[in-house]
């Protein structure tokens, strides 16, 4: 696996909707939407080398900053052949337009009116970029968490144009799940420094977004990982949790810690914005049923489960290739077992690079019905199919 | 199962080390403490029949109001048999010493100066009770969650004064499980009215509060019953979660309903003390070793783990009940097949009732070395005893 830096061949900003403005889902619009995108490698002369990379929550365009065991010479992303494009999300912090950007209506920054964006949305001001590229169909739309809820919805909403269709750790969230995002917004919410959303950028509701990230970090790693990382050792800078109330065990240090960290690259109103967009993520959203939306897949699928995920539980994952299945759609599903929970996807990709790298370029048109093709994999200790949960 | 209200036969305060201060493990020490206790039926003339029930971290001394399922001619509590004690812990807001006393040190009340109890710190105070109304020796002691934490280091703090110890949903917090109360804690902490410590109670940290509580609720309960009960339902209000950040799906109306009424009841920095306890708990806590700690115990023990607890997992419940058999301890244990998750000990008592009833008058000698003596309990669809695992 690679360790230098993945550096884009382009690093770029295309702006649309500067004449009409860009119709959102929940019936508000956006004037002048900037996406900032990157590409790696180069699209071939019949543009049809494109994979569309989608991040996660707090990822940015650069996917070879955070994804970069899946670049390589006969890796996943193999930049002799194929042509990598990510972009960021409309609402985030690293490059589109998002609530820090100036309000074109108001003369002002977004802050509060920001509106709520949804994945559909995010999907269709992509489309515009792979128009303005002269992209027409993408060889795979690939990414893990939000990444994959994109990929997925891609799939649905722009069945000609995708190729195959892989999304890991992704499903509609749980009622857990849209607990656990509540409750990390009302962290953020209930900082006195968010000012209902209007607050200074130089002064944040940086506790509030620490705090969500701390209860963000619980959901993303598992149970069994902290038990062998931190256990119940007391915090390693020496503090005492029978002296006083802020003295802590290594758990608390390290999750408060990430929260600081975290405070460095991303912005609150950022984290409310995409976190509602998780949230709203469902496959039927926007279309008269969940079996009507999966019917349109055109794309070979390939959905991931992990086994440590409690955010996305792997039930979940499978859950919905099921139904994918039960939609005519040429879908499989794998199981990862990691205890690296959620994170899986981030923290040990080389785990699935075999199945991704096949999953990714199964572009070919699709054999409706052809449920659990094998993509190969034989590790049947680390991954199940689903097959086997039959 | 009586759905009258059950009445304590006595309410009162007991209070000692008003010459001498109480000296808690961590050091520090107190003046005055006032015990809150409640007893339901009569001690019998030889005072034999004294049952110590041990609340979990919001509970009073009031145990008919949150266990009224257990008590009952021919129930776990027979008041016709029984003398059931329950003492309000130091520390909580239920009428034993707590945050909002006045310290007689400064005449001002304690606010960020309580000091951090523990576990062992109540469990001595509670004998200092028992001492003064002339019970040597409980039939038995039980509780859940931070109930079964005193019920445990009872029976290792005072060999010979427990004749049978109950703990459900009881062990030593995982890495994962300090860092929910570490999150929860920094809910409080993070509200600017919460004043280091030192708050108005008539403008408490009431947001975050309730933010700590609906942390809570998530890991009381499990996610399948979340599932089952909420489901991806909007708030039934009629909110709509694609219109604004504040609309909510219904299971964040449902945690932030918790996080109100939890106000109504429950102080601040009760909370952030009782949960370090809580935090602070294992059994070889102030001993060279957790097996010289074990060693200790002469009570028979009963140990029940929840199938979908994720705040103590039943696996933890069941390596400690292995840990005690090893020490020589005569332990069984059950596990309940519930998805109520944690809160099961107090959503379902009954489903336990059987089980409970046996254990608690299960107070004979014990016979050292009898593992996984069998309480007779059937139902081996909802529990399973500890040979199951072997």
């Amino acid at each position: 696996m690679p360790t230098n830096i993945i550096a884009p061949t382009v690093e770029a900003d295309f702006t649309f909707a500067e004449e009409t403005p860009f119709q959102l889902v929940n019936g508000e619009s956006l004037s002048s939407v900037r996406l900032h995108y990157a590409i790696y490698g180069q699209l071939n002369g019949s543009r049809d080398n494109a994979i569309l990379v989608c991040h996660a929550l707090s990822g940015s365009a650069r996917a070879g900053d955070w994804w970069p065991q899946l670049f390589g010479n006969g890796g996943v992303f193999d930049l002799n052949r194929d042509c990598v494009i990510c972009v960021n999300v409309i609402g985030s912090c690293y490059g589109s337009t998002g609530p820090n950007d100036i309000n074109p209506a108001t003369g002002r920054k977004y802050g509060s009116q920001f509106p709520l964006v949804t994945i559909r949305d995010w999907v269709v001001a992509q489309s515009k970029l792979l128009d303005h590229l002269g992209i027409k169909r993408l060889r795979s739309v690939i990414g893990g968490s939000i990444g994959g809820m994109q990929a997925i919805q891609w799939a649905i909403d722009f069945p000609e144009r995708v190729g195959s269709c892989v999304a890991i750790g992704s499903a509609p969230l749980s009622a857990m799940g849209l607990a656990f995002n509540h409750l990390q917004r009302q962290a953020i919410i209930n900082d006195e420094k968010w000012c209902g959303g209007d607050y200074d950028t130089d002064d944040p509701p940086a506790r509030g977004l620490a705090l969500a990230r701390g209860m963000a970090m619980t959901t993303y790693k598992s149970a069994d990982l902290f038990t062998e990382r931190y256990g119940r050792n007391l915090n390693r800078n020496g503090e005492d949790p029978l002296r006083s109330l802020t003295d802590r065990y290594d758990i608390s240090g390290y999750l408060d810690y990430q929260g600081e960290v975290f405070n460095q690259r991303f912005d609150a109103n950022s984290y409310l914005i995409i976190t509602r967009a998780m949230d709203n993520f469902h496959p039927g959203f926007g279309y008269n049923s969940e079996i009507e939306a999966l019917h349109r897949i055109q794309a070979n699928v390939l959905l991931v489960g992990i086994s440590s995920d409690w955010l996305f539980p792997a039930e979940d994952v499978r859950l919905l290739a099921t139904k994918m299945s039960e939609a005519g759609v040429n879908v499989d599903y794998y199981e990862l077992k990691s205890n690296h929970g959620h994170d899986s996807f981030l923290a040990e990709p080389e785990m699935l690079a075999p199945l991704l790298e096949e999953a990714v370029h199964n572009d070919a048109p699709s054999f409706r019905g052809s449920f659990c093709k094998s993509f190969g994999w034989l590790d049947t200790t680390s991954i199940r199919s689903l097959k086997d949960f039959h």
